[in-house]
C-alpha cells in the first residue's frame, strides 16, 4: 500500500499515512489534540482544517478528507482566552505572545532531502537566523534527533531548544514610575500571573520628581550612567524576587515588557534625558522599541528580548499608552476620561475616532511630597477622613497615625471645607473667624512654625501631631487645578462639555484610593461626574501585561500612542487663565 | 508677502519659498542640483518632480509649478551608470548599494514643532532607530545645528554622522577562495574601484582543500575558532592593505559584501561545517547573511554590515552565486553554461526559465595541487606549451622554468596527445612504442621514481628537470572525466544537446588562462564548443562587487540562488558510468 507524508502545520509534524486514511486516523495515531464533536460523523462540522497548496490553502473536514498524496494540513489557532487580573479594569484576550515557542519534529537529512540545517528547520514558517542560532544550530538538532523547540520574536528566531519545551516559557511585565517600580511574572504558556513584586525606584535617592533625575543625568558626566544602573540593577532584583520559590529560572524568561513616563524610558534605555526640561521639551525618541536583553544587562535568558511601549510626548509616556489600553480608549462612541495620577498627572480625553492628551507636574502633593505631614499610602497615613463633630479617620496598617497620604489630603480638605473651617479660596480660618458649626473646631487652629495649621490628631506615636498647614492646601490647590486645568482644555480642544463624559476613569494607587466625592467637593473632578468615577488600579501596569501576553494588544498601544494628539498646555494660550480659575475650591 | 515651507525629498531639505515662486526658483535659492534642459520654459518635460500628498503623489513640472501652500516635493532618483571592471565581463549598472547616506538639513525644535529629536530625523522616511544612535542622536543632531548625514541599511539606521559626509562612503567586496582571497575596494560615493588587493588563504596552512579544513574543525576543539580567526585576520589585513595610501579611512567603510564556497562561507561566520563532509552533505544554512561588521571583528566603521550572498548547496557556494549573477545566467533566453574551476569546479547550466547546478572536487589539479612538477600560476610556472617537433613553452614571468601550473598542464597533455605520445586511455607509451613523428621524442620518456614521466625542460634553475608523469595525467583524466560528467547530468538533467550551449562561460584564474583549444582536445569541455568558450575571470569577485554597489544586483543575487536548482552528482545513479566514460581522452 502506497503511503504519503503529512505535514501538520503550525507545529510543522511530519506524519506518515496510508492511502486513504483519513486525517482524522492521522491525527489520532500521531497524538495530535483535535476534538472530534460528533465522534467524525462528519455532522457537526467543526473539524475544519485547511489544506494548503502553495499560497492558497481549501478547508476541508479533518474526519472527512482521505490523504491520496502528500498533503500539508494546517490546523486553526484555537483561541485561548486569557484574563488580565487586576484591581480595576478586567480585560480578557487571546494568550498569544509576541515571543513563542514551536516544537517541531523535524525530518532526518538524506540523500533525498539535503537540505540544509536552517532550512528544515524553517520549513514553512517565515523565519530569519541570528549568527548566534546557527552556531549552535548543527548540534542542538542533531543531540536531539531533530525533535526541537524554536522560540521566536517576530521573524526572529531567538533560540533552538533540545526537545519540548513549550510549557517554559515565561515574561514579565514592569511599570517603572517615578516613585514606585511594579512587575508582574507572567507564564506565557498559560497566561496566569505567577508573581507580583514591587520596590521603590532607587533613582528616587537622586531626587524625587522627573525634573531632579533629568538635571542630574544632563548635568553630571556620569549621571545617567548612574540612573541608568540603579533602575537596570533593581529590575533584576524585582525579577529574582519573582522567580524565588517558583522552580523556574531566568532562563525561562524570554521576554520584559516595559512601561514608564518618557523620563523613566530615556533612563531605562540610557538615553539621554536633557532636552526634556528645557523648551521646547523635545524627547529623544517616542517610537517603541526592541532591544536584547543582553544589551540593556537585563538578567533573563541571553537570547530575550526587552521591549519598550511607545513613548506621546516628553511629559506623556508609555504608562499612559498602557493606562490607554487596558481601559481601551479606543474603543467607546461616547466620550471617556481617563487620569493617571502617579507623580505627575496624565490625562486622556475622547472617543474611538478622537483622542487627545496633556500632562501636568500636579501629582507629588497627590504623592504626599511637600506637605508638612505628607507620606506615601503606607503604613501609618491616614488614608481616610470625615470630619462631622468629631474627626474620624482610618490608618493604613490600622496603627496611630504618624502622616497623612494623598486620599487622606483630599478627604481632609473636603470635609474642611464642607464644614467651613477652609473657604472657598483655600485659606484656613482664624479661630476667630469661626461661627456656628465651625466654632468646635477653634482649639484645632494654630500656629506651627509660623504657618496656620489645623490638627488632626495630637496624640501619636512620634509625639508630634499630624495637621495640615495652609501651604499643604495651597499646594493640593495646585495640583487640582492644575489637573482640572488640564481636563477643560481637553474638553474644549475636543469640543465637548463635561456632561458629555460618560465614564472616568482613576488610574494610580492614588486614583484607587481615593474617594470620589472628595475629589468631586474640592473639584479635582467635575462635580457632576461623581456617579462616573471609576477607579481601574494600576492601569499602565496591566497595558504592559496586556502588551505582554498579546500581540495584538501589543499593536493596539501602537496604535494607540499614533492616534492619541499631544496638546503641550504651555503652548495653549488660555491655559494660565484657566489655571488660576480652577485653583478656587 | 505670504512665505510657505518647501520640504524636498529624499535629501529631506526644508526652504522656504514665497507665494507663486516656482519650484525652479526654489531649487535654484537653495542650491539643490537639478537639470532643466530647455531653461524652465516647460517644452522639454525633463523637469518633472512628485508632489506628495499623503500616501498619493501628482507628476508636475519644477518649472512650472507655483508654490501657493506648504508642500512637499519629490525629486525622482537619477539613475547614475557605474561599470563594473573585470578582467572579462563587463557590467554596467545603477549605483545604488544597500548601505546609503542620506544628507539632512533638519528644521529646528520649537514649541509649535516639538517632535522627538527621532521622529525629527526620521522625517518622511520610514527608518526604525537602534538604541545605539538614540544613544548618540541628541548631541550629534545639536552639535552639528541640526545638518546631518544618515547613513542606512534598508530601514535601520547605522549611524548619524555631523554635517555632510555624502562623500565619504566606501564598501568591500571580498571573494574567499579555498585558496586565495581576494578583496575590492569600492568608492560607493562614485562606484570607482579604489583598490585591488589578493593573499593566499591563510587557512592553506592547515589543508589545501576544503575536506581538510572541515576535518579540522570538527575533530579538535578548537580548530572552527582557529580557521575563523585566521580568515577574519586576513580579511582584516586586506582592507588596511585596500587603504593604504588613500585619504580614506577604515570608518569610511560601511559595508563589506562576501561570497566564498560554502565551506569558505561557514568558517567565516564561524559555523560549523562539520556535516558538509558527511553524507548527505548537508550545510548549516544556504540564507545570505547579514551581521554586525563589530561582531564579527571586521575592522571597518564599527556601525558598518558585512553581508554575504546566499550558497545553493553543500558543495554550490555563494561564490558561484555571485559567478552566475556576473555572467547574468537569469538573462539568456538560449542555453549557457557557466564553469567556475577554483580549488573545486562548480557548473550552472540554463537558460532564464530553468537554472542547474553541479559540483566536482576536480579543481585541485588544475591549481597545481598532486601534480609531481606542479605549482600555482606564479613567477616559474610553465603556462602555455606547444609541441611540434620540439617543445616550445611560456614561463610566467619570462623566467627559467621551475614547475607547471594547470594552463600548462592542458596544453602539454593536449599536445603530447595530438603527437601520439600519450593514448586515448590517457597512457604514456613506452619508448620502444613510439613510432613515425612521435620517435623524435623518445628519448624524453623516462621512468622518474618509478613512474614513467616525460621530460618537458631539463636545465632548469633548481637542476631537477621538469616533466609531468603517468600520475599527473591520471589525475588530470579524474578531474576533466568529473567535470565533463557534470556538463553531460546537467544536459540531460536540462533535456538538451551540447550543440545547444550557445556560450560557454569560464570564470576563476585557470578558465582565465587556459587555451581553448587545449580545454576541447582533452574533452574538458565538449570539442564542439572551442568557438563558444568566453572567459570571465574572477566572476565570482565581479558579483560581490556587483551585489556591495547596487541593491538590484543584490535581490538578483538572491533570487538566483533560489532559482538555480541544486544536483547532487553522488544521488545521480548514472554519474559513476557517465564519469567512467569521459576520463578517457
Amino acid at each position: 500500500m502506497e503511503t504519503y507524508t503529512v505535514t501538520i502545520l503550525p507545529e510543522n509534524i511530519h506524519a506518515t499515512a496510508e492511502e486513504n486514511a483519513t486525517l482524522k486516523k492521522v491525527f489520532t495515531e500521531n497524538g495530535i489534540k483535535f476534538e472530534f464533536p460528533c465522534g467524525g460523523m462528519g455532522k457537526c462540522k467543526k473539524c475544519k482544517v485547511k489544506i494548503v497548496k502553495g499560497n492558497s490553502s481549501e478547508e476541508v473536514l479533518a474526519c472527512q478528507f482521505k490523504v491520496t498524496e502528500d498533503v500539508i494540513v494546517e490546523i486553526p489557532k484555537k483561541e485561548q482566552k486569557y484574563e488580565i487580573l487586576s484591581e480595576g479594569v478586567e480585560r480578557k484576550v487571546v494568550l498569544d505572545p509576541l515571543v513563542k515557542k514551536r516544537y517541531l519534529d523535524l525530518p532526518l537529512p538524506s540523500l533525498e532531502d539535503n537540505r540544509d540545517d536552517w532550512d528544515r528547520l524553517r520549513g514553512n514558517i517565515g523565519l530569519k537566523p541570528s549568527l548566534k542560532v546557527l552556531r549552535e544550530l548543527p548540534e542542538r538538532i542533531r543531540e536531539s534527533n531533530f525533535k526541537v523547540t524554536v522560540v521566536t520574536w517576530e521573524d526572529e528566531v531567538l533560540a533552538v531548544e533540545k526537545g519540548d519545551t513549550r510549557r517554559e516559557i515565561l515574561g514579565m511585565a514592569f511599570d517603572i514610575g517615578t516613585t514606585t517600580i511594579a512587575g508582574y511574572l507572567i507564564n506565557l504558556s498559560t497566561g496566569s500571573e505567577i508573581a507580583r513584586v514591587s520596590a521603590l525606584n532607587p533613582q528616587t535617592k537622586y531626587g524625587a520628581d522627573v525634573i531632579s533625575r533629568i538635571n542630574l543625568a544632563s548635568e553630571t558626566p556620569d549621571g545617567l550612567e548612574k540612573l541608568h544602573a540603579e533602575v537596570i540593577n533593581e529590575i533584576n532584583n524585582l525579577i529574582d524576587k519573582a522567580l524565588s520559590g517558583t522552580d523556574f529560572k531566568r532562563e525561562d524568561i524570554y521576554a520584559v515588557t516595559i512601561v514608564g513616563n518618557t523620563t523613566m524610558q530615556h533612563l531605562f534605555l540610557k538615553v539621554q534625558p536633557k532636552h526634556l526640561a528645557l523648551a521646547p521639551y523635545v524627547p529623544v525618541f517616542s517610537e517603541p522599541m526592541v532591544v536584547d536583553a543582553a544589551e540593556l544587562g537585563i538578567n533573563i535568558n541571553p537570547n530575550g528580548k526587552v521591549f519598550t511601549l511607545p513613548n506621546i510626548a516628553g511629559f506623556v509616556g508609555a504608562d499612559t499608552v498602557g493606562a490607554a489600553l487596558a481601559c481601551e480608549m479606543d474603543k467607546y462612541d461616547d466620550l471617556r476620561l481617563l487620569i493617571d495620577i502617579g507623580t505627575n498627572g496624565e490625562m486622556v480625553l475622547g472617543t474611538k475616532e478622537r483622542l487627545f492628551a496633556c500632562s501636568t507636574a500636579a501629582g507629588p502633593a497627590f504623592e504626599g511630597a511637600h506637605i508638612a505631614c505628607g507620606m506615601r499610602g503606607a503604613t501609618g497615613a491616614i488614608d481616610h477622613a470625615k470630619i462631622d463633630g468629631e474627626i474620624k479617620y482610618t490608618v493604613i496598617g490600622g496603627v496611630e497615625p504618624v502622616g497623612i497620604c494623598g486620599s487622606g489630603l483630599l478627604d481632609i480638605v473636603a470635609e474642611l471645607l464642607k464644614v467651613g473651617v477652609v473657604d472657598k479660596k483655600g485659606r484656613i480660618l482664624k479661630p476667630e473667624e469661626l461661627s456656628g458649626e465651625g466654632e468646635i473646631y477653634k482649639d484645632r487652629i494654630r500656629e506651627i512654625n509660623g504657618i496656620r495649621a489645623f490638627i488632626i490628631e495630637e496624640n501619636t506615636p512620634t509625639g508630634q501631631p499630624v495637621y495640615i498647614n495652609q501651604k499643604d492646601i495651597r499646594e493640593l490647590q495646585l495640583a487640582k487645578g492644575a489637573i482640572a486645568a488640564g481636563i477643560e482644555i481637553l474638553l474644549n480642544t475636543f469640543g465637548a462639555k463635561v456632561k458629555d463624559i460618560k465614564e472616568v476613569f482613576l488610574a494610580g494607587a492614588f486614583g484607587n484610593y481615593l474617594k470620589p466625592e472628595s475629589a468631586c467637593k474640592i473639584g479635582l473632578i467635575p462635580p457632576e461626574l461623581e456617579g462616573r468615577i471609576k477607579p481601574v488600579g494600576n492601569a499602565a501596569g496591566t497595558g504592559a501585561k496586556l502588551a505582554l501576553v498579546s500581540e495584538k494588544e501589543y499593536e493596539r498601544a501602537l496604535a494607540l500612542s499614533r492616534k492619541i494628539h499631544y496638546i503641550e498646555l504651555s503652548a495653549v494660550s488660555e491655559f494660565s487663565r484657566i489655571f488660576a480659575k480652577k485653583i478656587e475650591f
